[in-house]
């Protein structure tokens, strides 16, 4: 049995995980979530990206919004607005429900992990759901608008701030999940999902520890860029605004020797020539279940295919 | 311009609050709430009284379910409660966003009487809601169950437990509310309306200072038994397991030297003769806007005819 750990952030990234969770059992695949872009709102600790996944393995996704949860409902945030309340941050009336669980789980002393386990389990989801770590680490967006916290750049500034970096606060004393350290005693292969570069894999990459602990492994990356545009989120537009070309080739080089592999959409199979590393392409626009599961199989198979990294 | 004090607890004497708010300008009228159902879920401060007295008078009550807000829909409590958190208190999304933005402004310093104010403005309401205290007072009842927060008494045990007695914890140091002492300086008659006697009535008339102070200001209390039966809420079955008759006259001999004057239900008109202070029988009953009113003004009638109070 091989066992792969899959890096991802929110809404893009959760619909590889997806797939992944078809084919692989929770012994053989757990997955890695970045937590910068948590944050604390109306006296909840919200987490977008392991909320994005939980709901997309639990199929209650909204999909019609493209973010959220399925059947949602607007009564709380539309009334708390007109109460005078900050309402720019759309929280549905079931998914407040999640964030107010979470909320009385850490209070009662669970850790973040424990909390996503809980409320995973609740949710019917038998896979693992890991926060990179337990200790808070926030992303901060250095933009033309000065230092911006994730969710003030992403939803209240709607990304309108051009980007200069990024960084990550906490993240030099945030201690890398334990589940994390021991799942990669044992570790066959990585897989980072289509997940922004800079805001939702970076953040985990910088975790004290972690590129030390995968040094053996192979790491392949879906590009989360497809014919110069970022399917979801402002990931394109940042790499404009951080002087890079938006294409799958300069997330490749983004990632850099972190790389065993690659896999580009086919719409940029031509770039194929210019990538120094195995990369291959194929249909990694996930529109249905079906296209998850695929490109699901298609990382396996290239992943078994690599040849093995050798310790430097 | 005469001017009056109401004393209400939550929905059933909201219904008289909203008959005097129709014939009765901000300046000639206050109401003053109990707070002892007041208190903390979900990292939430609830005061039941003030909400249902706010949603009353603007308007915005639930007249299908008889308790909490118009057009309120049950998202956030169901997934709470398929997520494993605490539901047994049924917060619907609308109620919830009141809550939160009260949270919001006793976090940013607010009192409880400044929170009310501004939710209030907000909801359009031009009259003064005003809490009893803005110390924590919190009824305790004394049960066949042991000593029960009130809320775990009313809602999470459907007052099913037998009470022997009711304590209001906080009431001694509590302090009575500056501009309800300021508004009895020049006030010319109180009206007690149909609410709860020991538990909607009682901690308000505990606090330090309010006897004191209506001393020379007529009083007079509307019945909320009716035909032996309270209209809303467990005033009956207390009375019945305080070894009282659940009866209109046994109300008016609870409150006893208290009241100048007594209204009871036209229903209850021969009780009238067992009353040893000016009582009259009227409709009290208030199931349109129309006889909300005609109470109201039934009780400014019977107040003004009533001999003034002499100081002992």
């Amino acid at each position: 049995m091989a066992r792969y750990l899959s890096i991802t952030g929110g809404v893009g990234g959760a619909k590889l995980a997806v797939g992944l969770a078809q084919i692989l059992s929770p012994d053989e695949v757990l997955f890695a979530v970045n937590t910068g872009d948590d944050f604390e709102h109306l006296g909840l600790h919200i987490s977008p990206d392991i909320d994005s996944l939980s709901y997309a393995l639990a199929q209650e996704n909204n999909k019609e919004l493209g973010w959220g949860r399925a059947g949602e409902t607007w009564q709380f945030i539309t009334t708390l607005g007109e109460l005078g309340g900050a309402d720019w941050f759309r929280l549905g009336d079931k998914d407040l429900a999640l964030h107010m669980r979470r909320r009385q789980l850490l209070d009662r002393g669970d850790t973040l992990t424990q909390a996503t386990h809980v409320i995973a389990t609740a949710l019917g989801i038998p896979h693992q759901i890991v926060p990179m770590s337990d200790d808070p680490v926030r992303t901060i967006v250095h933009s033309d608008q000065g230092d911006l916290a994730f969710q003030h750049y992403f939803v209240k500034e709607r990304c309108e701030p051009k980007v200069s970096g990024f960084s990550f606060a906490g993240v030099t004393t945030a201690r890398l999940n334990p589940l994390i350290t021991d799942w990669l005693q044992d570790c066959d292969g990585i897989i980072i999902c289509p997940s922004n570069p800079f805001v939702s894999v970076a953040p985990l990459l910088a975790v004290p520890g972690f590129l030390a602990a995968i040094q053996s492994i192979p790491v392949i990356a879906v590009s989360p860029i497809v014919g110069g545009l970022a399917l979801k989120g402002p990931a394109a537009k940042m790499m404009a605004e951080l002087k890079m070309p938006a294409t799958a080739v300069a997330v490749a080089e983004y990632y850099d020797d972190l790389l065993s592999g690659f896999i580009l959409d086919q719409t940029d199979a031509e770039s194929l020539a210019l990538l120094k590393l195995p990369a291959i392409a194929t249909d990694t626009v996930m529109v249905t279940l079906q296209k998850s599961e695929a490109l699901a199989q298609d990382c396996l198979a290239f992943l078994a295919a690599l040849p093995r990294k050798t310790l430097i």
